[in-house]
Parts: structure tokens; sequence; C-alpha cells
């Protein structure tokens, strides 16, 4: 049917549903009327940049006036930004796993509440690049956590459960194409890593705490690299697992700038 | 020595250390002389709270003006907020373990560039209450994980590394006498326990996806609170971690909302 799925037979049940970190309720907001026909939802760690794209696609799309005066459809809230531009929704998601993760489960259940069909998420920001060119758009085909793996592990309650990360393969090859129609725009389509920290979990050399070798850091990249990873972040297990789990055509495209 | 250590032979060797989420380093920034004086961190999750909170600040300590228009350290990224009211640094770190993990690291390079010495971390903020009166403030005294052990497992490269989650008891005692000297403050001690998830991990019926029922989620928090669990909340089991391995004598009060 095209719509967005909630997998919770207790929200049925519940007078109001209120999304509290979006600043947005069922009772407070007609969320059918304000968000039914979006198509495309763009999500990224920066409100700043999660703003500007939605000023770039305002412009992109052609719509009245300049888009300068986009209005934080979250405005209520500071713990995530919202923006529209047409069928376009760009929202910020902070950083890390369980940050984008409060943020996806009200994103979904707004695309449900609003009876949207056949909407299209992608996740695009900035990442650690591994053995590609400065400068390189990685698509992303399967996301895998730092063994390699492609799976998300959801502690529920006290429980594991484990997820699979695999993404729209056909919406990462129609990505591609549209990028070899922009010049000089070098894009590939490769596994990307989701680590849940910045500085020992990526191997960095520059965090408060290290206790490797820039050896064994090193020897680890190159592991990953050959375990098929082009860019590493810390969001796209959890963003591949809740997309595919209700029905969003999901897709991650990270751009790396060093 | 009351210094902030960095445990990481590599920080001796690079010419210049920019602490990139906070939008400061050793070769841009008198770091010193910003921050030398600095005796109080107090951190939290959202920016418009750490910004209200540094300007009660400013009026507590009866600083010079209002305080009002007090200044974003970090303007130039939007990924975390800073404030400073007199000795007393105010900081945004966002939501999630991953969130608070990259402002620590850098906040604990910051103050031992800074040469800071004697320095107290208290995070303050919202959490979810367990079997306690609502508005009550919970000071932490251990941080415990999902399966309610007093350990936090740091992923570094691919390796698991378990970190003790104990915090100062004697700053907890002094926290908690404060508390005495203020009518109808309900406050107590206990332990906090720190999940990746909002919804399905700490037994909200509310999210998109929920496989438990009322009756599981009821046991699992009876539970938590036979464990000595007083509070849920996001952050607290890597907070103590890094404080406690970085010589910061460091606390985490959490007021209970509903």
């Amino acid at each position: 049917s095209g719509l967005v799925l909630v997998k919770n037979p207790h929200l049925d049940l519940m007078e109001e549903d209120v999304l509290y970190h979006l600043d947005l309720g069922t009772k407070t907001h007609n969320l059918p009327a304000m968000f039914g026909d979006i198509k495309f939802v763009c999500v990224g760690g920066s409100p700043n940049r999660m703003r500007a794209f939605a000023q770039f696609m305002h412009r992109e799309l052609g719509l009245a006036g300049d888009g300068e005066d986009v209005a934080d459809i979250c405005a209520g809230s500071d713990r995530y930004a919202m923006y529209r531009a047409g069928p376009v929704l760009s929202i910020s998601h902070g950083m890390g796993i369980p940050s984008i993760s409060i943020m996806l489960h009200e994103l979904i259940k707004l695309l449900h509440h609003a009876k949207c069909r056949d909407v299209t998420i992608i996740r695009i920001g900035t990442s650690g690049g591994l053995g590609i060119e400065a400068g390189s758009v990685v698509i992303t085909d399967t996301a895998v956590d730092s063994s390699f793996q492609p799976r998300f592990e959801q502690v529920v309650l006290d429980d594991v459960v484990v997820r699979s990360t695999e993404l729209d393969k056909d919406l990462a090859e129609e990505l591609l194409a549209c990028s070899r129609e922009i010049p000089d725009f070098p894009t590939l389509i490769g596994h990307t890593m989701c680590t849940y920290d910045f500085y020992e979990g990526q191997g960095r050399l520059d965090g408060a705490l290290c206790s490797f070798s820039s050896e064994k850091k090193l020897e680890y990249l190159r592991r990953a690299y050959d375990a098929g990873v082009r860019n590493i972040e810390m969001e796209s297990t959890v963003f591949a697992a809740l997309c595919g789990l209700c029905g969003l055509k999901g897709e991650s495209c990270r751009f790396h700038l060093l």
C-alpha cells in the first residue's frame, strides 16, 4: 500500500500520541494536513546544514519566494530541527545511534499518522572515508557494525535483538546514476561502518583516551577496507534497521570530507 | 596534582589539537587564558536549557550585568553550545552515549590544555523516575547498564573494554546535603540506569516499534527497582567512565519530570 508501518499494537489504544522530541502530536496538530503530501525525507546530523539543505531544495524546486525564511517546524523543541520545501522534509538528528533513533521513532509515527505514501528517506552528511579520494560521496549498500557485520543489535528491555541493515539496492543505483550526470562528482557504492564512538571506536589517535598504536589502527582499518567498508560514521545501522522494518525506502549518502 | 588527565601518548606528538565539535583548538585559541580558572562544568542535553542555566548561575554568582546576553563559546559549531558564568562552564551534550562521548573527549582535552585544576563536573537534566515521587531529583551513586551492572562497555576498534561507572560518593553526599537546605526539594541518592534507546530500550509502549506487553515492561522495571535503579536516562555510564579515567570529580543529578 506504500504506507509507513508502525509495529506497535499499543499505539492504536492511545488517545493521543505525543511526539515529544519533535514538539508535535496527534491532538495538538493536524498531521495529515501538515505532512500528508511528503514524499522525501532527508536527514542529517547538523541543524544548520539541514536548514541550508531545505533552502537549497526550495530554490531547486522553483518554489515561490527565496526560501531564506524557512521556518523550523519543531521550533518548540531544541532537540531536532525540521524544515520543509514542497514535498521534501529536512530534519536534523544529532550525533550517534541513540540520537537518530529517537528522531526516527517519532518521524515514522509522524509519517504513519499523516498517512503518507511511498516515502523515500535519505540520510546525507559527512563521514570519514576509507581508501577513497577526498571529496567522494559514498552511497551505502549495507551498513555494518564495528566487526564489519551487516547487523544492528537493539537492546529491548534486557534482551538483545539482531536486525538487518540492508538498504534499498535500487535506490542506491538510482542515486549513482544521478551522480553520473554531474561532472567531477566522484561517487561510489560501498559498505558504511557505523560505530558508537568517534574517537576510540573509529581508531582515531586524537581523543582524550587512546590505548592503541598507529600500527594497530592501520591494521584494523585495512581489515575494514578488505570487508568492503568505504566510509565510517555513527548512525547508519539503526537507520537501515528502522527504515527496513517500517517500510521506508531508505538510503544513506555520506560525503567524505578529508 | 588536581590536573585533568589525558591518557593518550599520541597527543604530545601533535603540533595542533583541534577540538572539532567545539570549534576550538590549541593554535586558534589561547585555552589557558580562556578556561584556566574554570572550577565547575555543568553539562546537560539541551542547548537552550544550558544557556538558561548559565544565565541563572550568572545571577546566583552576582556577576556584573544581567547575564542575558551570555555568548555561545562554540558558536562556530552547531553540535554543542557552551556558555560560561564566572568559574562555571555550562555545555550541552545532545542525546545518547555517542553524543555526550564526543563532547567529553573534547572537553577533557580542553581542560587539560587549559591546565585547569580541581574541576568538578556535574551532569544535570531530566530523566524518567522509577518508583519515586514526581519532581524528585536523583543524585547518581553508580550508573548501571540495561542489565543493572555497574559497567560501560566501550568498543575500541573491534575489541570490547569494560569500564567502571562509579561516581564520586563524597560529592553525592555533599549535593544531598545542599538539597536539604532547600524546602520541598525531594532528593535521593540511587542508581541510574543508562540505555542506548529511549523507546524499546526503556520499556516504553509508545515507540514506532514495540514487541513486548505492558506486563513484561512492568516486570523489567520492577527488577530494575529491586537492583537499586531510581531513574533511567541515556548518558550516565559513559559520563561516569570517562570522568573516572581522567581524574574529574563527577556527579550526575537528574530531575524526574513525570
